[in-house]
């Protein structure tokens, strides 16, 4: 450990100024007085680093060292605490990362894709040098889920967690029911208001959302997954259709990022599903994200607010620079040692899932098409709650048929829907949405 | 900090056998092996203290040392933490978490009265001896809120926080919501199922919420006010015609503790206030709890949960054992070096603050009436936003008459209410409430 840090000042460099960076930068500047009233030491930056150094950031950085290499900054600076925003799995951010644990330097960092990828063995490298490194901003922005799931909720065997994790997708699921627009429409205006990226692909199919998840699985579940064993699905295939009939049956759409502990092991995904309205995911609106968990002891557990953006995220960046300034004897990672083997806990497949389902099929408008489609759900053993038909508007038109069914395996629905699919049913279009009850 | 400590178990003594204490037993007992993972430690209960040893609990505590004397307990037992479990500001419960203060062993504590009260004090010993008080359970249950405001929100100057915390009010006022039932007769069936006290004062009060948000308002803004400065007023007053007005309004009413950072200083109570429905405290119901916070770098935030009963509660407890375990060789007390001084932050009279208000005016029915109130608040600088005037049921009936203001003074309505009641008008009854708005 440094020994600057048991003086009364904490050195902190910055590698990224990019909007994080620079929101770092802006709550260490504007709430000094109280930050050193929490913490009691003075948080200084003492050094930065980004790749071009003229770019005006609306923030005054003439005071503070100033480095083209970031590495060449953990080398060189003062700095107890080195800030990783420069983001991406590897690279230059894994580059700073692996030379500040090596330096015996605390990290503070707001990269996903890195703890997601690498955590494990950059909390080891922590651990055995004794030092932190804290990750609060990679999961949900500003809200404090990872300090939640690592010491308030510590008390429970964790049941389910369900999160609206990607601000991007809510805000568009959100327009859609809004304003009834279709998907391509919502995120071209998206694009257009810096809301979602030029290749939006990374949050749109849901790759976002489950790097969070897997590293949320890792402090619940003591497991490393590899995002890739999650089953992801995004939002590109939800319609204002789907929406409005969810919202005729008093659910929202939302994209959910999904674990179940059960009997046989951990089901993972992530994917769009109904939410009853009147439950508090439902009204997680816009930008905002919220994470609902359910533990043995405490119940049904939700926290919820801004899950990006320069500040939010700078808040979660800069509280855990106050955590280990107030914790400074003790250092943690926020990885608990992997007390799971992989081979004690398997990954399921949604596939042996059980879940509630919405179906929607586009069928011609003539007789009997219902009750082919109940017929063939019925032998695979799909029961079916209730049913919107809807008559037709115009003589031989398409109409939607809307089933929702009760609880059934997703082996056995999609067993049937194939066979309706491959039947002779005038059929052009079928779409199944899970359906996620919340207690 | 006691030697024992530094080795891979951790001894805890709990004192007081009751809901709480039961529940901490069973958790420690049942999810051993998680804890062990989490702590990296495992934690032993060693010795319980009660008053009644034969009283069957449903747990086998028949391994644990027996005290009678909880203070004894503190003193003769081997545990490196103290449980307080006992309730009550003073008395034996105070006595024994200054015991183990003096001894040098951390405590933790479900007891809200006890920290409102003596917190500070309690807070410095705990400093000169280097150890730990923790008391998460305190407010809301098994909602993590001290953490997230101690650590995960402290980059932030906080501007609002807006709490449900008496899960009592919350259930009584949702059940009369539901069921358009009086206040008594609610109130009556919540005593039966045990959902109230006998003596019901400390809840409906306001109290029990008051002492809650003056814990907040310490570890928020480093100021230490007697819970008895805080404005109260509890749910007595809410009818089910308000309840009903509120909802045809597009509002909700819940009991909120709620504080506001202002320029002149600090708006702190605890009374009823219409929440818009669709925002995320409006959906909190029955016994949940929920904190909304908002933050100049985070925004809006909440964190929902069960706020009280024997598990959620526990869940808190245990959390605070593991955060000891984890956190072996940092010791900290969740309540800050006060860092404002009584001088620097004034505590405002609701009469200075402003708020929209809900009004009602149960009146003769007779014209004229509505625009004699609404030109006597006029004369006090209230103006109107809208108005529901019912038309009578039977003749010369009383009728409801039904104001939302725009923002103005409490102190100017105060008045102007004043003038109303000292007219002459035939009015039989007047309500107002404060309407809160959330982002």
């Amino acid at each position: 450990m440094p020994d600057s840090l048991n003086s009364d000042s904490l050195n902190i460099a910055i590698a990224g100024l990019g909007t994080v960076g620079t929101g770092v930068v802006k709550i260490i500047q504007q709430n000094k007085v109280l930050l050193t009233n929490r913490s009691e030491k003075t948080i200084n930056i003492t050094a930065v680093s980004a790749r071009d150094k003229s770019r005006d950031r609306g923030i005054n950085i003439s005071d503070y060292q100033w480095f083209d290499d970031p590495v060449a900054m953990v080398k060189d600076s003062d700095a107890d605490i080195i800030v990783e925003l420069i983001g991406g799995a590897d690279g230059p951010a894994k580059a700073v990362c692996e030379a500040a644990l090596e330096k015996g330097k605390h990290v503070v960092t707001a990269n996903k894709a890195l703890i997601a990828e690498h955590g494990v063995s950059l909390a080891g490298k922590a651990e055995e040098k004794n030092i932190s490194l804290l990750f609060e901003a990679a999961v949900a922005g500003g809200i404090p889920i990872i300090k939640a799931l690592s010491e308030g909720l510590s008390a429970n065997k964790l049941s389910r967690i369900c999160g609206i994790l990607n601000g991007t997708c809510n805000y568009i699921v959100t327009e859609m029911e809004k304003n009834n627009e279709e998907f391509e429409a919502v995120l071209d205006v998206a694009q257009k208001k810096g809301f979602a990226e030029a290749d939006p692909s990374f949050d749109i199919d849901g790759i976002d959302a489950a790097h969070k998840l897997s590293i949320l699985i890792m402090l619940s579940f003591g497991i490393f997954l590899k995002f890739e064993d999650i089953q992801v699905e995004g939002i590109r295939n939800i319609s204002p259709t789907d929406i409005d009939f969810a919202d005729q049956l008093g659910y929202k759409i939302k994209l959910l990022a999904i674990t179940k502990a059960k009997k046989e092991g951990l089901e993972a995904g992530v994917y769009p599903a109904l939410v009853r309205k009147g439950t508090q995911l439902a009204d997680v609106n816009g930008a905002f994200n919220a994470i609902y968990v359910v533990g043995d002891a405490v119940g049904p557990t939700m926290l919820y607010g801004m899950g990006a953006g320069m500040m939010p995220t700078a808040s979660a960046v800069v509280g855990d620079i106050v955590s280990i300034a107030k914790n400074i004897e003790n250092n943690e990672s926020g990885i608990p040692k992997l007390y799971s083997k992989k081979d004690e806990i398997q990954l399921l497949s949604l596939n042996e899932s059980y879940n509630k389902y919405y179906l929607r099929f586009q069928v011609e408008d003539r007789t009997g098409i219902l009750g082919k489609i109940t017929s063939i759900l019925g032998k695979h053993g799909i029961s079916i709650e209730s049913v919107i038909q809807k008559g037709r508007e115009k003589d031989g038109g398409e109409v939607p048929v809307i089933i929702m069914t009760h609880e059934s395996k997703e082996k056995d629905l999609l067993s049937a829907l194939n066979e309706i699919k491959k039947s002779d049913l005038p059929l052009s279009e079928h779409m199944f949405i899970r359906i996620e009850e919340l207690n």
